[in-house]
């Protein structure tokens, strides 16, 4: 990338910071931007503005720990919401992921809490970065029939389940975790191993 | 993305709006650019001012057009460059790849001239598009010794390089076109048909 005009440089590291972005992706995302039309103009300002807006206006829930435009989010500040069932989730986009499930699906009517990670001890993620102290204090001042765990069926999913259960039992807490078994319009020829095993272990009468 | 919040949905959307970005990574990217640090909102301002800073400062170079931060660019600034070789290719990314090989084979001492695309009449990319005709009055203002045509080696490449050594060679000047064939430490075994054709065609003498 040494031809490019500085500007250029420095628009496609910027780009090569992203996740999943490498330079050859930068270079055309730049590339991109760099079209000469009236169009393109318009396309970079609305997206560098909504970079910036996004920085400034959005904030964690205070009481969730989702993305919020003011103090609370639309969930918390939602008032015909139930409190007394909390569904704690890694992150804003499994929260969002569940919420329109759940929509079209039903409906969930309870709160969420965002963790913002999941326990990853080589990774540097201790408990300590988690939002795991303020679920504890949440549920100390409002005290909830039940707490469903959704945290990713992965390693750092399940050990972050396991911590939080075992400190939310401490405390006379029912805890449930989200069902792991075949996917729906999955096929059990096809599923690994550990999705069969949970798919037995979490049957239920029919 | 109906649960996240205005500002979020916005970015989503603009991030959209990127070649090769689809709403599920535009959505991974929104989540970087919020992440809750001090680093995190000094790089999401350098993305921001470098995209603005790119389409204010960068436009073509009234020679070759080429991205150039000035009315020329560094290549044809560079009074120590020949003027009597231009090679064509389709756009500055092109040039770009090109001149770091170069540089580091041997070096290119020529200039060059950016069409900035491909013929490509299904998707209406007619001769008035590219800068063909610039290419002629450049010419016309400056004669050169040779053309290389170094547009790339697919139909709509093959068929510019026609059209536009059609218009040179009707001027009087030697027009010449890159090399197709095998590349290094490529494999005859593995060689599609057209680029074996190709690479006999293009022999040469030892």
């Amino acid at each position: 990338m040494s031809g490019y005009a500085l500007p250029i440089k420095r628009l496609i590291k910027a780009f090569s910071g992203l996740p999943g972005i490498g330079e050859k992706t930068a270079a055309r995302l730049a590339a991109h931007i760099l079209r000469d039309s009236e169009a393109s103009k318009e396309e970079a300002r609305e997206l560098a503005e909504s970079i910036l807006a996004v920085k400034a206006k959005i904030r964690y829930c205070s009481v969730c720990f989702n993305f919020a435009e003011g103090e609370l989010c639309d969930i918390c500040a939602d008032s015909t919401r139930s409190r007394e069932t909390i569904c704690v989730v890694e992150d804003p986009d499994s929260l969002n992921a569940l919420e329109e499930s759940l929509k079209e699906c039903g409906g969930y009517h309870g709160g969420y809490h965002v963790l913002h990670g999941a326990l990853a001890p080589l990774e540097d993620m201790g408990p300590e970065r988690l939002k795991i102290r303020e679920l504890l204090e949440r549920i100390e001042g409002h005290p909830v029939k039940e707490v469903i765990i959704a945290t990713n069926p992965s390693v750092a999913g399940d050990t972050t389940a396991l911590l939080i259960s075992k400190l939310l039992k401490e405390r006379g807490i029912t805890v449930t975790r989200i069902a792991m078994g075949i996917p729906v319009g999955g096929d059990l020829k096809y599923t690994d191993r550990m999705t069969l095993a949970k798919c037995i272990e979490f049957r239920r009468g029919v």
